[in-house]
């Protein structure tokens, strides 16, 4: 937040707000940057300035642990054949700072105890994640929700209910047991 | 329940019921079937009678969606090249039936809405699953946590946030993509 003015943050709260409640009434599919704009009563433009696109907004405004944007360049950015290693490291990063897996939790929580938040994550990862880092990518979309399995299933294990010896591993001893899995996805 | 005369299914409530208050308050490690039956007031033969072990005491008590015992025997039972599809279609089997994922929708929602559930889950999978499993597969223990978290996340993806193509695909279609995987972790 270094260098924003209080009245930013402020409106950057004000649009988050107006943002979940349009998720929340229309689904990801259903709400527009315009309707969300409306419900905050700002110009739109402010909020492209601001997040740029629906996809962005949906990730800040659910704090999703995970920003399907930065996972495919993560993914593009260097030699193909360690995508998967890179991706294990990026993850471990993400879940690991600044509060291991409190987001992740806060995640789980409102998907197993709420329908609705489970149908905004359905949809937003089978439009934003799958349409656009599956096609980048060239790797099939059922192979794509297998390696989101696995993923999904590390954080759960290692931040959440926090299995030993998984949960003390090293990001090192993890990578080691768990990127070959994520490459295999990636390969096929 | 077949064949179970009414008073046996009260009994068996009752100490489910006594067993949930023990694991609750000492965890899974400190909870002995001894003070299970004090709880009850009933003799602790009866307890080993309908249940056998503390383990599957637990696993009723919990209603947990994978029984570990289960799952040793199925990886076990056959040849050792197909284990990780038999143990695929074990989990698939037992996760869709009868009410797709409705147990273990309700053991995410305790992990991770009650520490103290999370806890009780965690000394299970580390002293029941991952000692007794690993063991007898000859697994290291950290590949077989990153299995779990395979199987976990398989579970999510497919019965609570319900991605497509995972949700719809068929058993076939599942086991084609992840049994590789399981076998993978398995065999190392």
């Amino acid at each position: 937040m270094a260098g924003r003015r209080p009245g930013q943050t402020q409106t950057r709260e004000h649009i988050l707000s107006a943002a979940r409640t349009q998720f929340g009434a229309l689904g990801y599919g259903g709400a527009t940057i315009r309707g969300i704009a409306a419900e905050a009563e700002v110009n739109p433009a402010l909020i492209h300035h601001f997040f740029g696109t629906k996809e962005q907004v949906f990730v800040e405004a659910l704090s999703l642990p995970v920003n399907p944007t930065v996972m495919a360049e993560v993914v593009l950015n260097g030699p193909r054949d360690h995508a998967g290693e890179r991706l294990v490291r990026l993850m471990l990063g993400l879940w690991s700072a600044p509060e291991p897996g409190k987001s992740f939790l806060a995640l789980l929580r409102s998907v197993s105890t709420n329908e609705q938040a489970a149908k905004m994550l359905r949809e937003f990862l089978e439009r934003a994640v799958l349409t656009k880092v599956a096609t980048a990518l060239g790797v099939p979309r059922l192979r794509m929700t297998a390696m989101a399995a696995q993923l999904v299933g590390l954080a759960m294990v290692r931040y959440v209910v926090r299995v030993e010896p998984m949960a003390s591993a090293t990001d090192d001893e993890v990578v080691a047991v768990v990127a070959p899995v994520i490459q295999h996805y990636l390969d096929g």
